[in-house]
């Protein structure tokens, strides 16, 4: 045992610890801290359990899971990039895409294709299964911002507009949750927690 | 749109975001801090992914990721259960139990059902699936131990001959990853990372 294959799957697994200290710009609803990386991705994957139902006909749940699950690990060179943030988000795909060759470059090379193929996929938002994991994606820290009285858009300044702008693709991965993310926004515009 | 059943899985989700505070006795390879329990389940959804083929033969992997991304989903009532402590560990059944009746019990009736039953699955581990699980959820933590010179084991007094006690349970689900966590507490014994 301990074949060549097997060293290169455990080193990998190992590598993915470092995605645990990757912080992103939302805190926990007790305010203590930002969460990471890791536990947004592990976030999304029970969203994924519970609200498939609002995704389109016939999406694959398993193929959704393997994305939300590999969907950030590139930040693991390439650092958690903050959607609003113009001057970081610029050379973004670059930073992503060199991430992407060495961190998936440490699986065998059948597993390392199916991955960053999957990652591909999500990046690209063509597929159900993409659009539905980005609407998670997008969904997620919306929810985390108004149960914490929307202490980081405040922070950053963030208005509700380039809140709606940034994640308009919900509504492609699931018309429902979009509408959900409308209404929430109205109510966190009156309640003061983001700007207009 | 806002129905009950949409309203209750909003409010299940956002209750996850609890699992971010549960610490672990275990520490990231960085030995900044110990992980989380979301970053545990994130981790393991990876492994699960990764390591597949050395499940038996057929598992559904879909039903591994959906157990993996809820097995510890009590904590959030019952707290993380030390593994080598005796007393934490005698009324834990019922702690778990009591915290498995709150949080699923949040979901819509169909929902909490099926969770439910995976958790239930996963703990008894009965199925190729829960034992598969069950091993991943025990060679994780040796991984981390493992990479930090065996920090957590040395702190906690915790042998070598307990580790393979309170582990043998990995066999069941995988003789290879078994054979593979010997190799490496051997190795780990000669390099004083844990005592014999």
């Amino acid at each position: 045992m301990a074949s060549d294959r097997f060293e290169k799957q455990i080193g990998f697994i190992v590598e993915m610890d470092k995605l645990k200290r990757i912080l992103r710009q939302t805190i926990l609803t007790d305010h203590s801290r930002q969460e990471t990386s890791a536990e947004h991705s592990w976030h999304l994957g029970v969203m994924a359990l519970v609200l498939s139902e609002y995704a389109e006909t016939g999406v694959d749940l398993l193929r959704v899971l393997k994305m939300v699950l590999v969907h950030d690990l590139v930040e693991i060179d390439a650092g958690d990039t903050y959607c609003y943030d113009r001057v970081e988000t610029q050379d973004q795909v670059e930073r992503e895409k060199k991430a992407a060759d060495r961190l998936f470059g440490l699986l065998p090379e059948d597993q390392a294709g199916e991955l960053r193929g999957l990652w591909e996929e999500f990046e690209a938002r063509k597929t159900p299964e993409a659009r539905f994991a980005a609407a998670l994606d997008r969904l997620q820290p919306i929810l985390q911002n108004y149960h914490t009285q929307g202490e980081m858009w405040k922070k950053n300044s963030i208005s509700s507009r380039q809140v709606v702008r940034r994640n308009q693709p919900i509504e492609d991965g699931s018309p429902l949750l979009w509408d959900y993310v409308l209404h929430l926004l109205d109510d966190a515009v009156k309640k003061g927690m983001v700007q207009t």
